[in-house]
């Protein structure tokens, strides 16, 4: 493995929305069903554009539509979308276009919940704006989200914090159950890094079948990219669930994350399998729960043990629908 | 009442220092029975010279001396000191003479747990440095305390987040139960605020009484100073219990703050008692407890309601030995 010493933020930058496919607009764009998925796809593009990635690939069923993109992926559903993309891609300068697009094209103008989420940035003063620090992405939010609240769990002056900002509006009882996971991994074992470089296997498929990422949630449809000269990205799909993994593994800056929806009411085998497959010196995992996940009081899975990791940090916030947990642990 | 339109900064800088009695140097400074009372008067007021404040008064009981400053209060046992100062003191300013009094005088040069915290100033810009923004802070608390964990709890962009500094270092399970309740509250029913201005009761004592500061922890010992024109500081000692209360009247940035170790088991009518005393706006409470507390868990302490007030945000942190609750709350 050569030491590949351009710097790359493995680290993603997280925009998930949802729309109150309810609340369309009555006048000449109204539509009957309002869907995400109506979008065209020269109309997403576009979206992407401004956030600096291309569509790679794409698989879909009846509730998903998932795409790989040039840093990292977008799931479209028919009132949620989860843009993540990492390096040095300025997110939220698609925000504006993105809700103007589906308010055209969907007729849907009411925003429901917002999280906006990312792990401090190894390098931040490489980003673009406004990705420099955290402040200057909430006086974006801000504007764009008003009422919402920004947060920073986790050490500030250790690396390992993690930046939110959400705003969740849901005020009835009629929400569906709803539960997000995600481990971001640093310092991967230098034993598995190999697996993540062109040509180490025969092609991507055969990398995601031999490493287990394919055992992860049984029955998930999964699409998967391998980078030149390395890197990795997977998207899996199975129903309304969905799964992405991104590996970033130069050695000096190893980095990989894993994020799914999953309704499992016991997350612990996943997180162990994970951890297992990536081997992280480190990492901070966040699960969102909301009042009807079946994971319950998120809290309660972050408190057991990932033996030989030993918990540095754990907090725990209340919002309006959703409980969050975070936790940052590091190996013994 | 006077429109002050000269701010004034309520919101108190508070730093708490616990030092391992039993780690006394050997050699000339060696002391027998470690305790920081015996630092001599004149070396307390030259350290509290560098934080910007001079003792008012005075009261002490077998386990603590409890001191009313000019901006705010400080409280000495024979192991921990709290000082906390308000306005635009620069408290850090005063840590390292501190350390070295400490180290000097009393043979202690082990400190086995550090809490710095503050809430979001009003009026950032008009603090000195360190204390301009948290990142000054948390580098000169780096250098002062490495291995600590710098923390924000609560909404950043609300002005209503507070910030933590906080190293525990016990690793021995000889702890002795330690819980801290901090209210701090904002915008005072204006109803309230005549009788902290000098010349609306008697004397500070006739206030305290009159208020049902002196019923808040029956059978403490106060001591109480009311400012010219206006402001009010109280310390209780009872035990080893303490409680300190500091209120800035003035209409346009009006803020009063509650602090107290009493070891109740439950602590809801010690809160709702001072909540019916300032009637303030809003506040954000915060509870520390070591794993041997009476509070026990103290997410519980805050999932109950304090009506009309309406929980904004709920956050816990659970570091080595003690759990954090932080709550935002506003009137409805």
């Amino acid at each position: 493995m050569s030491g590949n010493l351009d710097f790359f933020e493995g680290s993603e930058k997280l925009l998930e929305i949802w729309w109150d496919s309810s609340s369309q607009l009555t006048g000449p764009t109204t539509m009957k069903d309002a869907d995400l998925r109506c979008i065209t796809r020269d109309k997403i593009e576009k979206i992407l554009d401004l956030a600096g990635c291309k569509i790679l690939s794409e698989i879909k069923n009846e509730y998903t539509t998932a795409y790989i993109l040039s840093e990292s992926s977008l799931f479209i559903s028919s009132n949620r979308l989860i843009l993540k993309t990492c390096g040095t891609t300025p997110l939220l300068r698609a925000t504006i276009h993105l809700m103007k697009v589906v308010e055209e094209e969907c007729g849907m103008a009411e925003v429901k919940n917002v999280f906006y989420s990312r792990k401090s940035f190894a390098q931040p003063h490489l980003q673009q704006s406004p990705h420099q620090n955290f402040q200057q992405e909430v006086d974006v939010l801000d504007e764009y989200f008003p009422g919402g609240g920004a947060y920073t769990l986790g050490q500030q002056n250790s690396g390992n914090c993690w930046h939110l900002f959400t705003i969740d509006n849901y005020t009835d009882g009629l929400q569906i159950p709803d539960q997000t996971l995600e481990i971001l991994m640093n310092d991967l074992n230098p034993s598995i890094l190999k697996h993540y470089y062109k040509g180490y296997y025969k092609d991507a498929a055969e990398l995601t079948k031999s490493v287990g990422i394919s055992d992860l949630i049984p029955g998930t449809t999964i699409d998967d990219v391998i980078f030149e000269p390395c890197g990795y990205s997977a998207n899996g799909i199975l129903k309304d669930s969905y799964f992405t993994i991104h590996v970033t593994p130069q050695m000096e800056f190893s980095y990989a994350s894993f994020e799914t929806n999953v309704k499992f009411r016991s997350l612990k085998d996943l997180i162990e399998k994970v951890l297992n497959i990536f081997k992280p010196g480190r990492f901070i995992m966040t699960l969102f729960g909301n009042t009807i996940a079946p994971c319950g009081n998120s809290l309660r899975t972050f408190e057991k043990s990932f033996p030989p990791y030993k918990r540095k940090d754990l907090h725990f916030a209340r919002f309006k629908n959703y409980n969050l947990t975070y936790g940052h642990y590091e190996h013994c």
